[in-house]
Order: C-alpha cells, then sequence, then structure tokens
C-alpha cells in the first residue's frame, strides 16, 4: 500500500494552505468541499504523495470535534489500495476494525473507508481507491 | 518535497511491527537504535515512502514524553529533501522555527532537523537528505 495522503485537521484553511505552500514550496491545487461530513479540504502535492489540509464547515463536523479534543494536528493516513473491497475484506479478516465496512464516497475523485485508530497504534487509517 | 515517512509512536515495538505488517502487507526491513534520542525504530515501505514506528528506550526518551502527554499516533511527517542545510536556511527566512538549525544524525542513513509543531497546525516537521 502507498501512502496516498496525509489529513491535517488545521482550524483555519486559508491559513493553513499558505503556511503548507511555504513549506512544501507546492501550491494548493484543489478545494473542496465534503458536505457529508461538514469538511472543507485543501490539497497539494508532496512528491507522489499529497497533504490535505482539513476544516470544519459546522460545528458538528468530525473535524470539529477532532480539534475540540486532540487540536490541529495529523488526523489520518490515508493508503491507496487497487481494490478497496476486497482490502476491507482482508483486513476484517486479520482482526481490524472498519469504521466504513462500504466505501463511501470522499474527496479528490476517490471511494473510501476508514480503519478505527484502537487498532493501529492510535492512528486513523484511510483507505482510498481512485474511481 | 516527497513524504519520505510518517513516524508513528507506539507503547510496544513488536507489537506495533505486527500489526503494521498486517495492515500495509508488507515486512519491517530494518529496525535500528537511535541512541541520542533513546529511541528504538522500525521501518517497512508504503510505496515509494515509508512508515517508521517508534518506541522508547528510556523513561527519558522524547518518545516517551510524547506518549505519556498524546498518547500512541502520529509523531512526525518526514519530507525528503535535496540539501537540507539549503531548506534549513530557506525555512528560517520564510519565519519557520527549527528544532535542529544544523541537521543531526538520524535512522536510515539519513540526516535530519524538525519543524517546530507551532508552526505547522500542530504538525511535527521532519527534513531529512540520504547520506
Amino acid at each position: 500500500m502507498k501512502i496516498e495522503h496525509v489529513g491535517i485537521a488545521v482550524d483555519d484553511l486559508d491559513s493553513a494552505i499558505q503556511i503548507y505552500e511555504k513549506l512544501l514550496g507546492s501550491s494548493c491545487y484543489k478545494r473542496e468541499v465534503v458536505e457529508s461530513e461538514d469538511v472543507v479540504t485543501a490539497f497539494m502535492h508532496a512528491g507522489g504523495s499529497k497533504i490535505e489540509l482539513l476544516a470544519a464547515s459546522s460545528p458538528e463536523s468530525i473535524i470539529a470535534r477532532h480539534l475540540e479534543k486532540r487540536g490541529e494536528g495529523v488526523h489520518h493516513i490515508a493508503f491507496e489500495v487497487e481494490d478497496i473491497r476486497a482490502e476491507i475484506k482482508r483486513l476484517k479478516g486479520e482482526g481490524f476494525t472498519l469504521v466504513n465496512e462500504v466505501p463511501k464516497p470522499g474527496a479528490d475523485n476517490k471511494i473510501v473507508a476508514f480503519v478505527h485508530p484502537k487498532d493501529n497504534c492510535g492512528v486513523l487509517v484511510e483507505l482510498c481507491q481512485s474511481v
């Protein structure tokens, strides 16, 4: 599995984009609203992988809850897979807890499923497949 | 800049290696002690990037302090650079706070320097250059 992106929860998307553009020397190439999650995202390339900045668009957003509990910082690591349904099945068989047993639409033209952090040393893991 | 690896702080290195080997379908190819940091590391490939698991080898380890404060989870994101000294200079000029203004030896045949998380939305960023 390849690291497709690392997702970072941020308080202010515009300010975070400026910071990461300077840090990476790479321009934000896409902003996208994920309405089902009340999240606004911004992407920038980092070699063959990406950084995804995530901000809350409502107080009920999962990102708002993350920021309240843990503050800004890494939210998840996303791994690209070729067949997400087969990976979900494989990981369930290995004893991992899937937050989503059926892939759901994600940002950046992907279908995604999350693996619960309790099984991965506290890391929320996203599986993603291009569609 | 390319994501060279994501570093994950773990309580128990052996158990974490087993978990991430299953998750990634990739074998740990190296364990390495970083004596100056009281850290034991284990690496596995994830596409063109890597996952680095980090455990404490003494209670004074920076990883022990991280685990005490925040529990297991992502510790840092490492970006590969060609000329780390030039990057340190560039980032200082952009206003970032460098934890290390002079590169120091890191794991996996690298010299490394850290950028303080306060400037990067709570993310500890490692710059690394192969030596």
